[in-house]
């Protein structure tokens, strides 16, 4: 068996996992990421995790190291002015970590990484152009086009969360109006159930009793799988909003799928039923029943780590 | 000099141009495509024309043919039931053709084509990573990135023309509503015109003496650029609409240019202006600086036959 180091950079946590070919995490290690304020450091200590997996799992050589990060820049290895790390600038990560580590080491974004995780360990082994979209506190994508990732003049390509699906739309975090993030994210489902109740007075359900700060997009879901009638509304118009961009998203690369992935995605049927519907209604006839919507076949939970360790095998 | 052939396959005429090497055209002929309704006749016609083009012009070697076609496909070689043309069904041009003249056939659909034509003869020589944008009838787009075609899993990606801008909007021959190509062909030029004329009673410019149906887009810009105050609120408005779905396609691709072509371009800054504005206001943060619009270096009535020749370089 070979294996590959996926590493997941997050803001608060760095999770190191030892990552088999078949897509199992073998094992994983952990940094605090915010107690770090010296990247030469950081990297140091992380690749002594990574050698401490390796020894106690009796692992002598390794096919290489992905890791996933925000900013994270595949061209440089670099991560890139990231605003959750206390790292400024430019974190040469891929260069220092071979200074510990004679391997190959490739950096990439974590909605980015998801696909390549998709198409090594998850549903889209068997297939040469998909697009993954990851809900969550933002919307990711990953565009795969002749089982390549698509990086672009900057690396940074397959920022679909972030374009605009309603021209003068609800304000994004980013600056402008109407990207698709801000409706189909975490934050955007919530923010739709609350617009909803407060366009509907009379509404008495489980989702009034919730203060508007307690409300979580896991709550609304819950609500519209229990016949809540807010709940299913979000879900209507969360799921005809991202079934309308998969469809534009279609016209760009001819897909064979799409994949959904994020916690959001788990409200089931309440959100796919009507994304489907606006996808099939959506789409221009000539890809009729080219494209399938799929939910991806990597667990939240390792979706990162997997993801990251995909990235070796571009 | 080496040479390549280019034909342009159209409802009325079939365009076959002698391409060299430094995208001069050489030498053409013509067919009459409608007075066809035999596939094989058509194709050993054209295979004629193209012999006599190369003996007319002493030239005894080419390095391929390449044929721009309403729905061409570049997997199989064929047209696929293109609506215009009287050939049913599959028409499978590249084997036909070869049948005829053993050499390399490629074929692609024309908005393709001219994106591979810009690539290799027009201003795009030195670029990986582009996308262009034909204004015409319709609004065709071809994709290139890493300096190949994207044809995805259809071979008809690249369909930009048909993604939704605006949602539940305008009514388009597709059948769907609010697709690009509603606003930003030639034909949504002069419904914004007719449009704006509606709203304005008052108005008593030089549109208005012009019957609704005799009304074209080069009229509006010419009008525009004469000052008048309809002409000028069309090309904002549909320049506003481009310029933010070429941002929402930089989010895909992060190319480094956007190429525009068409009729309708040569309105000049009257579209171009409010395009850069609302281009630069809707580009996500981090592709800033990364990305020209610019307007394509092959004469319009070149690309066609330029493009095709250009496609035996895939």
């Amino acid at each position: 068996m070979n294996y590959a180091i996926g590493i997941d950079v997050g803001g608060t946590n760095t999770d190191i996992g030892l990552v088999r070919e078949d897509g199992r995490i073998v094992d994983k290690l952990n940094l605090k990421t915010n107690e770090y304020y010296d990247a030469e450091l950081y990297i140091s200590d992380m690749a002594a995790k990574i050698k401490e997996l390796m020894g106690r799992n009796q692992v002598t050589d390794i096919q290489g190291i992905g890791i996933g990060a925000p900013n994270g820049n595949t061209y440089t290895g670099s991560i890139d002015k990231a605003p959750n790390l206390n790292f400024k600038g430019q974190v040469k990560l891929a260069e220092m970590m071979r200074g510990h580590i004679d391997t190959k080491v490739v950096v990439s974004n974590d909605a980015n990484a998801a696909a390549v995780g998709e198409m090594v360990y998850g549903g889209a082994k068997n297939l040469d152009h998909f697009i993954t979209f990851t809900l969550g506190t933002g919307v990711g994508s990953g565009i795969i086009i002749d089982r390549k990732l698509v990086l672009g003049s900057t690396s940074t390509a397959g920022e679909l969360g972030h374009s605009i699906i309603i021209m003068g739309g609800r304000k994004c975090g980013c600056g402008r109006c109407g990207c698709l993030e801000t409706y189909t994210s975490a934050g955007g489902i919530r923010r739709t159930a609350l617009e909803l109740m407060e366009q509907n007075p009379l509404y008495n359900g489980v989702l009034r009793n919730i203060a508007p700060e307690n409300l979580t997009s896991k709550m609304v879901g819950d609500a519209a799988n229990a016949g809540d009638p807010i709940g299913l509304q979000t879900f209507e118009n969360v799921g005809t909003i991202l079934g309308v961009a998969m469809a534009n998203a279609v016209t760009f690369s001819a897909p064979q799928a799409i994949f959904l992935m994020g916690g959001p995605v788990h409200a089931g049927e309440v959100l796919m039923r009507p994304l489907r519907k606006a996808f099939n209604e959506n789409l221009l006839n000539i890809y009729e029943d080219t494209v399938d919507i799929r939910v991806s076949e990597l667990a939240d939970n390792e979706v990162a780590i997997l993801g990251a360790a995909a990235l070796i095998n571009m």
